[in-house]
């Protein structure tokens, strides 16, 4: 059982709670019973780390309370975490019908939220710029809820992959509430793709240049939706069934 | 100018962090330009608490940068805060047509990010049970994005909300995975109100007994919707217009 922190694995593991290293590594943290095993279904784990007595049937780091607490990202931590390859692609998926992309969005909540609702609605692909909070961040990780496992994300610049999905066919609706129309207005079309934006901000003006069209949820009284709230409302509404 | 972290006042307002306080006092913190200003729209400023030099319309405490910076809830704190009266209400609105009822919802992004779609949509009135998380959590008030001020928010014990409900003809919907109809089966009517329930757990047995009928948001692949999501694609259906 490795007690220390200043153990050269453990140290290597530590590295992971930073994007540059997860970057570097290609791997990333998970904690937790319930994200281990939808990781383990994945095929993705490279490693446990836990502190208790079982056998697995991954490589197992066996480690004391002391050392998981340091390692976890919660208070109180569950006694198993795992190593696991990063799973995204940076490629548009070629046979999809819905996509969703994501403008700069920058909270790990939002983000993490987005990925469950996309998988709820049968979303294809979700498209995260460049310059989104990470993927792989550990709050993105808990939001998702296990989705994270199941769903397709590709990370790219945008404005390829909207020129990537117009090749295809794929109709490219912008969200914003400037000249837009309200997403009543549209019906399901066979391929669509749904950019959202920054929480403060909203999408970008040179990518919504690109769009084919510009649409709004219609609300009242408030300025505007948290983004979590407007994807998960847009691919309720033009759900994949 | 407060600079001491000792002066009575100072020692008062510090209380007001812990929700045990801010229901003896009937008072609670808000931080940040945008929410003071919400605030002083809704009238319910009683002191500002402020690092600036300037002169405001309210009851001013001028304090010191490193007074602010242990009142303050965030890391980088904006100059101003505001000591506000709290504004729910614990009465059914008599002639309202559309209202959410959350059930135990423990996180506080929740339950503010609830408050916001619902002044959206156009719903009357939020009632919260007893066991909610805090209305007046910084948290949560952030998540509002200053919908806090401008929603009606009830607090009361859910069976009597229900009750009282039914007495004025509401029908009531409970939001469940089992025995439930798709949310596409059933079209607006003039009064209905929606109950959400606890993020693990789900409404309550107890509670689901006494709705008049069970409705789910049809999706795959995943296990359940986040509970912010899940009210937003309700109050959206069912939308008040």
């Amino acid at each position: 059982m490795i007690t220390s922190l200043q153990n050269e694995k453990i140290k290597e593991l530590m590295k992971l709670k930073q994007k540059k290293y997860r970057d570097e590594m290609n791997l990333f943290l998970v904690e937790g019973f319930h994200l281990v095993e939808e990781a383990r279904k994945n095929g993705c784990i490279q490693t446990l780390v836990t502190t208790l007595d079982d056998d697995f049937a991954e490589d197992t780091l066996y480690v004391s309370e002391s050392v998981m607490s340091k390692l976890a990202f919660t208070k109180s931590p569950q006694p198993i975490m795992a190593v696991c390859q990063k799973n995204n692609t940076s490629k548009i998926l070629q046979d999809g019908t819905r996509y969703l992309l994501l403008d700069r969005v920058q909270d790990p909540g939002n983000v993490g939220t987005i990925l469950r609702s996309a998988l709820a609605f049968g979303y294809d692909q979700i498209i995260m710029s460049l310059d989104c909070v990470d993927l792989y961040n550990d709050k993105v990780i808990r939001a998702t809820q296990g989705a994270l496992f199941q769903m397709n994300v590709c990370i790219m610049d945008l404005k390829d992959a909207i020129e990537c999905l117009k090749k295809q066919n794929v109709l490219v609706y912008g969200t914003c509430l400037l000249n837009a129309k309200s997403i009543d207005t549209y019906s399901n079309e066979k391929k669509m793709a749904f950019v959202m934006g920054n929480e403060g901000q909203g999408v970008s003006q040179n990518i919504l240049d690109l769009c084919d069209q510009l649409v709004y949820i219609p609300i009242q009284s408030v300025e505007s939706l948290n983004v979590g709230v407007a994807a998960a409302i847009t691919m309720y509404h033009f759900r994949n069934e």
